[in-house]
């Protein structure tokens, strides 16, 4: 109901708000877990991104938000048109938190009552996943969930379709978000299988030196004083950022991808032993979003080392003889591969 | 249905008393977790408190209780009013209670099914966080809940808003009030991500001496045989502490916060290794609202060091080489960095 | 169907005796529990008490039993005869079995469903917690009950009022009755949260000795072959003790309570460090209707001695080092304190 | 739908035979346990017994069998007719069979659907405790069956009234059956509070030596292959045995119990240390109603040492120091204490 | 949909296909269990074997296959004619496969929700006990349904009537059916009360020598390959095997049972110390069965030595002492009784 | 919704390629068990397989894809049409997702609601069973089904029938499919039962050669980027293989089976003792089907030596004296019995 905290105002934290960038960027990058202590202001920084980001255009009244210059990917109304062009409207990115306790139901989409029961007729009504389209789905504690929710909301996540069976029902409708997770590690782990599925993975940790600490409660106590002066002040710098997402989505397409890049990054994961290729596609994909941040031209080794911890940390597997952490593993391997 | 116990009368248990003032003062603190034995007045104290607060300003037969004179917050049926100032009426503030066996439906609302079956159209049946907005809810041995359900009036308590996503409804409403649970730790106990989510806890117990607990068995022994008589003879005392409570609401806004306050309350949270920066904020804001309640213009040591008990102690990681008790790690804390 | 066994016929149980002659005459002491051998006569005592008791007025056709000329405590439909005097009638005190396999929605009450049905309105259809206002409830086998259930019992027994919140239903109906719980120690043990909260609890044993086991199953063999003959034989007796009991509600009000009672009563308390208040309060309660049911004017040390050990026996902690029963303990601080 | 197995026709089994005959006298006995292997005959032997019995007499239509010249324990329809006197009608007495499956509604009764359906209002469907009502509920492996169902049918069993407060419904409708239980006892116990509950306890066993094993395995072959020359071989004996239990419930009544065979009972029990009164009470039930068969004027300590196993054996304690099975303890305690 | 294989076309398994014979012969022999490993066969032998039985004479559209000419047994509706004679049928002897996941409802029958819905009216929907009467009823795997299912079952096979009391229907209809489970040892094994309620209980295993198991395999190809020219190729073997079922049925009453016979089987049940009498009576009914299929005109004990391992094996004790398979225990104890 | 990544682009997986291809060619052979890591194209790999194979003709409009010159395997509807030849129509080979989540009803087919709710009528609402006749149901993470489904859905890929008994329905329609299961070994195993349904079993993993997984990684952006360009690429190869399954299905029923390769495939599983038959069937069933690849007139030892890993290594016992993994334990019988 109020407007979100300025995302440029949160105190450090970067990894987290790289992470995001990126998935403003290229949202096909998959998932993003970011886990850590409660209270360390991750919800807070996925509404600021959303306040953040240009608005979309969308057919009125569309439920999936369907784009209207779009011809595919439509949803089926959106696609029905026959040749008419759809009129179109400009509405924020969506944001959709899965509240806890949501019913499975509201989360696929499900039967519509109402008009079965009116009309008796079978008609289906969307659910949060439709919502999501084209934004961002927030899932507070997401290793609270079941697993198998989990697994679905990946698996929407990555085809960018959402395809329902149940009550008679058989739909399929576009959805493609990005998925936010925030998870406490104390809290029980999410299963290795999860973690390859998110594409990207941040550790999100309580500043621990006096003046940030300080700086947070300032900026937050000016904020809930005085939300619209607090607005005010940091309007320039969101308009900055906002317009450099902009610029980066523009440009994705024509970084280029050298071979020596693809080398490189498949090389780093035979020395880390992770399973399967997802780790080389993403870091490839995460690399090119931040070169294209960086108004690159191509993919450098300097984009592939600052993306590596995030890309791969999450997706390595114990070694019960070394016991360093998984992001020093990632950053040794980095250098022993990229020097 | 007989007028609660006084306020004023309760013989004892300061620290519990004054976390009530607190909030009533500011009630975004947060929820208060009063823990201790069972028997021991908490939910005495709860009706009594709210028996003397003063009675509301609310938009006749509003579920919600809207503010009329506020613009923003007000419910979707207040907010449609076009122009037209809606008519208020004066109400209790609301304390609402959350039975044992009290369903989830009932809790967070649910479809109105007499109007779903009568005339098949699907509306929104508030539930009790709905009754609660701008008062009270009370929650009798809420480490009994199940964690889900604390977690999710926790949230509600501190984004006071209400979001239903089920059944096929998507509803958001106001939902600003004071989460008071009662907790016995003897019987399983919170866990730690639940307990950082309170805003303040204090311990409550038996008085121990017994002038005191003949004290409390005369006083109830004369409610009891003759609660007007007892009622009127405890209202000056109530009267006086009401205008305490309005003046300190009116006044809370301009008590300033210098950066002084704000490093010390920085240090004491570092020294005690408290996670996230809730341990920071709330202290601020409670010492604030202490400081309106003393009538000082600004924070002083004296309020932080009489709030930081019951705004940390709740928050410290169990040490297993140090068996001193939180409330006495929390004194020592605030000894060495406040002097 | 046919009139039950007589309460003057019970050879003896003196302890569960008296503790149902107490909550005859001050209701409010909060439930019996009346633990011990299965086949020992608990539901026959209850049932005989209800049916030695006066009978009550009540508003004809009221669910809620209403007393017709309280002007509180009356439920909505009586309430709202707009000044007009409800006509009354007599009828037995209720004796209300919660039957095993009950459901929750009849115990409490719910939706009536056919009204709903057939006119499409949401009415409330009482249970049996309206049935039992002003009379008895009587669990058999507590301790086999799941905790929320006895406690959600136990609340509106304390309360006097029945709050549901349940099915889009909000309702609030006066349920003023005794709780007798029977239960077996060897079949699981209620929590001691669970145990504070009954009023008094007495042990009911299987006499031991030949003459008072012939006299039990002669006496229960010549009411099985002759009931009318029985209960003409023990009518005299019945209608004494029902004299007793009206003469002792009558008297109640004016025992006076020395300020020497209270200071033992706590003193006693504290001596045996029974958690929370509840102990004084029941004791003084408690012994208050016994001096009433002794013709006392005020209450005596004698009366405190014959109800500590019902009182207090069940609030204590179990002492790993002291292995005397808790009557027995009771007993020696009776003796300590009172001398 | 065939004939059953004639009851004289039995091979040996002489204590559950027993057992059977005095619940047929006296079904006031309480539920019979009769455990021990399959496939010795139980349920051949219940059937067995039915088909013996006299008709009785029933109000023609009654859902509950109700008994015309009886002007007590009628149902609420049988006893609504206005002094007119119910039409009668002969039928076997019942014999109902709790399926394995059986949902709980068709145990105790439900609400009738059809009706709720059809026309709005809320009746009551009978269920087998109904339709058991004067006759035998026969529960296969009743160790089976939920703790709290069985104790459910043995509060019914011993009251002679069920009480359904359940779906809105709050009905008593009579229902004096005998409850016979089959057991295996390799396959889990009962509580011991659940044996208490029951009257008599048997234990069958597979005859161990040849001759007897060749007639079973006989007859049954004869009546498998030739059902009607079979019953009609058995008649006579049948008959005589239907004679002798009309003759014992006739005389039943008039059996006098001698003191002191009252207070052999009661030292037997206490000798055994059996808990509660039911032990004594039912010993001497059972005793006079084998009086009443054995065409006595008065029990005689033989028909107590006869009993006194299949009355008390169940009732005792286990006792780790002494090894002695359960029905030689009794006996040795009859021993001591009748000589 | 195409036609079975063969059963003489069946390599080996002599066990299995004579105890399917002797079913097939007398059918009230109980329920017969194959138990060994997955893939050999023993739903082909089902199907195979119904294939071959001569067809049924039932009435027309009557959902239990009701006899035409008999009169006892009958299904309400074919005994409600009146005397007039049913139209009869010829059909296939039914085999029901009871589908993993089919529903309680399904097989024991349940309300017809269509006609309560359109016509209000309470009817009974027959189950797959209804449709497998005078047939087989087989079940993939029978140790992984749920035990109160396959003592249902077992229930309904041994009495041939299935009694059905469940949302407020009574109904009792004939099932007689041969059941017949397929079992793996290696998942959980069935308790020995539901092991002792089957008749007969063969295993079955892969054959271990070449040249059948290139049979078998060369059999199968060829059936799969070409199913008519296989069919027509074994047409006289079938023919023949149907001709000796038909015989047998109809001299089955006629076999004698000398009692020495009834002797040797008592005497080897009582060595064997085998619990109830099932062992016996199943012993000398398949062995009459037996007898007849051997056109002899009574027991020989050469039956009673074939039949032995399949009757009693599965009804003996663990005998921790000797460690011999139960087979082969059997095999001794019959070389001991029988010479 | 975009076309599928090409079955010839897919680097490696030579094995899982193979495994497919035949079941192109005899889907009879029964399912696939694809196991290994997650992230290695099992999923791209079906969804390129179905796009790859030709059109099938069907019904116009059956629900199950019915086969229009075919008379026998039809469904009722497209069976009743009284000697008229249906309609066809061309459509691609359905690939069915089994989706996280999928209620069993949409699986097997359920009542539809809608028609018995508007016309009081029972018929059938087919399910994804229906859907998948006549191409591919691909269940990811098949461990993670509950074994009961697992079951259920390779008795129908068995079968080829789908049979429904529920909710008062009895169906049974055709749904001839090749189940696709893939799995993780560390997330739970199969239990042997169900492993020895599968057909073939092949292992996928992730290539371990920088070449090749740049190869990967390369050919995924490429298309990722520009799918229509990289499709047009892949045509040509796309296209030779269709042809080669189109030829090896016409040519399969001319493919001779030499005894002396039963004999072969029987030596190998009795060597390795395999349980049951099912390994030498499905080991020449696939291998016929790979000499008909391989154009070939009878199927010589080079297939069954290719085959004989991924039809025999899922069906080995595990022998705790031998650590070879299971191919190596087949690849060592294939050259002891194959040389």
């Amino acid at each position: 109901m109020r407007q979100p905290y300025p995302f440029s105002a949160i105190v450090g934290q970067d990894e987290m708000k790289l992470a995001f960038l990126i998935a403003a960027v290229d949202p096909s990058i998959g998932g993003i877990l970011a886990f850590g202590d409660r209270g360390t202001g991750k919800s807070t920084a996925v509404r600021a991104l959303a306040a953040l980001l240009p608005k979309i255009k969308a057919v009125e009244g569309c439920p999936y938000n369907c784009e209207p210059s779009s011809t595919a990917g439509l949803c089926r109304a959106c696609g029905d048109e026959g040749g008419k062009k759809p009129k179109a409207t400009l509405k924020p990115a969506p944001v959709v938190d899965l509240p806890l306790g949501a019913t499975e139901d509201r989360v696929v989409g499900a039967l519509n009552l109402e008009r079965a029961l009116a009309h008796g007729e079978k008609s289906f009504q969307p659910g949060l996943l439709a919502q999501a389209n084209r934004g961002f789905l927030y899932i507070d504690e997401c290793n609270l969930l079941e697993d198998h929710l989990v697994d679905l909301l990946l698996d929407v996540a990555a085809s960018g379709i959402n395809v329902v069976e149940r009550e008679g029902l058989s739909v399929r409708h576009p959805a493609r978000f990005v998925l936010i997770g925030s998870g406490n590690p104390e809290e029980g782990e999410l299963r290795p299988q999860l973690l390859d599925r998110f594409g990207l993975a941040v550790e999100v940790r309580t500043p621990q030196d006096v003046p940030s600490r300080i700086e947070v409660v300032k900026r937050r106590d000016a904020y809930d004083r005085d939300p619209d002066a607090f607005l005010e002040q940091w309007a320039p710098a969101e308009k900055k950022l906002c317009a450099r997402i902009v610029a980066a989505r523009a440009h994705l397409a024509s970084v280029a991808t050298p071979d020596a890049i693809v080398e490189s990054a498949t090389r780093l994961c035979l020395k880390l032993g992770s399973d399967g290729l997802r780790g080389e596609l993403t870091l490839i994909r995460a690399a090119r979003a931040l070169a294209s941040l960086d108004k690159k031209h191509e993919i450098h080794e300097q984009q592939l080392k600052r993306i590596a911890p995030m890309a791969l940390s999450h997706r390595l597997r114990r070694n019960p003889l070394d016991e360093t952490g998984s992001s020093a593993r990632v950053q040794r391997a980095v250098e022993e591969v990229l020097g």
